[in-house]
């Protein structure tokens, strides 16, 4: 850890304040994580990775750095990772989920925001992530109210280009949107002073969906009855997606689907049978925010599938590997990314069609739609996800939340009792 | 009264409980309207088109519609009523200014809503405001998340169109909001059935330029040191520009001005010489929302420009009336348009330079910076806002408040103190 404070230090980071977040981490991962029953042993890299979650990987970025290499810092599913690896830059997801970084947000933001955008907010501001303070430029966009304004304060001090994210999903809304991704190519060639190639983006569109790909994979072998790896290690995988080297991330993650095959065919269970099958839809889980996943599964139930941007949002369509012209591979990244279903839009009618279909495809008993508090959009599109389950007979439970543990006792009363309907059905 | 009982009834209204909104209405107005003292005789129109709100100007309407005409509701000074008055069709402003419709609203959206999003969409669906029934088709827009969402909800009930604001000000999206114009044409040319040629177009840009012109002499006669117009009388007359007849309007706009250029001449002010002179700025102010003013204008200060939707960001700026083709005016219009500074953009620079060069023009000795509650929007640029302000040494109050009176005391409390701190300088 000595090496890590002299890094840290190095960072500009407040390494005292920062050491607060130190102190609890490892406790708050060990219970909800290591006191899993029957984990998968390829688990431990994940573990390791978090173990060391502000030290392992920042190493890693500051060493590409060193080397001349780029780091761009991004906060959406929306933002196409592709171009930053095309020009032998890295990305790396930059949201907060932890409340420790929510007071300092407040200091600028209003306490009405949402807690995702108030830690990330803080974390930068109060120099207690290394991430955010390694990231060279932060990439925004504009998808909710609260991000629109933040970019504003976070520009005036750091690096900042925001991508204009079309609020409809017409043809020319699709073209629209290739449009800001070849803008944004500019923009990340003239930051990194290197050219980005047909050949170079073919490259890294394909090393992106052998992410995508690893991902799928993992989902779909939850969608056996054996339930061969629980909702909060794949949880864990997600959150860890955003930020991991993508080549070891692919590998480390089809290691072990691997494992996770052999369990089904061995028949093996993290759980008994019979247990309910639970999805979460809503608002993205950002680490270390795995209250949710903790509770229902020390709760008797099991999660075996997330309809969130740290879930199906992030993995789901591939990105045509067909196209050997710059235009051609601007609009083909441009379709991939907008069949994502984010609340963001209006209307955004398939994201009612998604949760249907993953709801069978999963074997889902029952669905929790989560709302971090005072993200306007999702809760208001709950209204519909709420009205589409019950005329699809399928129970569902609406959850407000936040950062704070103040409402976990509250939480669990709710969704003990929820689970107790599901197992009396 | 009874035959727009009748009327009402044939609009499907809720007649009984929009009895309780009549009810309170006269009131309201008479405390904060007829108690001024030394109002410009021209005031009769407006007073007179207040107490009959829900009957003069709805049958003025149901007669157009008698006629073959259509009614479109449109929700934001982004929506270019030009189009519309082409069509021989007629805009008319559908925001909801009363907490008398916010519990309809809090029926179907988040109560995290700001206040003027849930009373539109509470008149609507609660049966309780004549234009929200008369309205034939209603023109969204994508300025904000709420009201984003909104749209979803409301077009379940009514034909509605949303046009896709750009997030940004770059020359592109200016051409983007040109093509939205072009849809929206479209949209109502197909809906009306009747054709926007250009010559129609260049008419209806002259007649909204003229009540441009005679909101901004009204406005410029408020710069005077003898203030010829209270606050309230101006806020009043703004809000029943969006949804009077706008040749009518601007005919009796200019007739009150006419009055109040003598009241100019003559040295006649509504306030005792020294009267602190306040700017609003912020969210708008829907009618019947005259809270603020009120509290204001009856606290010893004087409210003399408002940097609002209900105020300079409506009548600022004209259209370009040389050109001659569709396409041209389309481009006209977006230039004109996208000249509004939102806080819906990122950034919005623009809005601090406006602020800072209205209180300049009309000699402010204070700002009060005012957001709708669960604006995310507005509150977020509200630090810009008052770091600016303190920068350039003009006293500013930053309030939050919503429809209810249960803030109006503290409120009291808080403007009185800012305005005896102004006096005290």
């Amino acid at each position: 850890m000595a090496d890590y404070r002299k890094m840290w230090e190095e960072l500009g980071m407040d390494v005292d304040l920062h050491d607060q977040l130190c102190a609890v981490l490892p406790q708050a991962f060990g219970d909800v994580f290591l006191s899993q029953e029957n984990r998968p042993d390829s688990m431990d890299y994940y573990n390791m990775v978090v173990a060391d979650i502000h030290g392992i990987r920042p190493a890693e970025l500051i060493e590409h750095q060193k080397k001349g290499g780029k780091v761009f810092g991004t906060f959406c599913v929306y933002v196409p990772d592709e171009i930053v690896f095309a020009a032998d830059a890295i990305a790396t997801g930059l949201c907060g989920g932890s409340q420790f970084w929510v007071p300092g947000g407040e200091k600028v933001l209003p306490a009405n925001t949402c807690p995702l955008i108030k830690a990330s907010v803080g974390a930068r501001l109060d120099r207690t992530c290394p991430f955010f303070r390694i990231a060279d430029m932060f990439i925004g966009e504009t998808t909710c109210d609260g991000k629109k304004k933040a970019w504003e304060i976070l520009s005036k001090d750091v690096p900042l280009h925001v991508m204009d994210l079309p609020q409809m999903k017409r043809a020319k809304d699709i073209r629209a949107w290739a449009e800001e991704i070849e803008t944004f190519k500019n923009v990340v060639e003239k930051f990194t002073g290197n050219e980005v190639t047909a050949e170079k983006l073919a490259e890294s569109i394909t090393l992106i969906n052998n992410k995508r790909k690893a991902l799928e994979r993992l989902y779909n072998l939850r969608k056996n009855e054996n339930l061969p790896i629980s909702g909060c290690d794949v949880l864990l995988i997600s959150q860890i997606a955003f930020y991991d080297d993508p080549v070891r991330f692919t590998q480390m993650t089809n290691k072990l689907c691997d494992e996770l095959d052999q369990r089904v065919k061995d028949g093996v269970s993290v759980v008994p049978a019979g247990t309910k099958r639970i999805m979460l839809t809503g608002t993205p889980l950002a680490i270390p925010n795995w209250k949710l996943h903790n509770i229902v599964e020390t709760s008797g139930a099991a999660i075996v599938c997330e309809e969130m941007c740290t879930g199906t949002r992030y993995f789901e369509n591939l990105v045509d590997e067909s196209k050997t012209t710059l235009e051609d591979q601007y609009m083909a990244l441009a379709e991939r990314y907008m069949k994502i279903n984010c609340a963001c839009f209006t209307p955004n009618e398939g994201r009612i069609d998604d949760i249907l279909r993953l709801a069978r495809e999963y074997k889902v008993d029952g669905i929790i739609d989560v709302n971090l508090k005072f993200c306007n959009l999702y809760d208001t599109e709950g209204y519909f996800v709420e009205k589409a389950m019950k005329e699809a007979g399928i129970p569902v439970l609406g959850i407000e939340t936040d950062y704070t543990d103040s409402d976990a006792g509250q939480l669990r009363t709710r969704i003990s009792a929820f689970i107790e309907m599901l197992d009396n059905k």
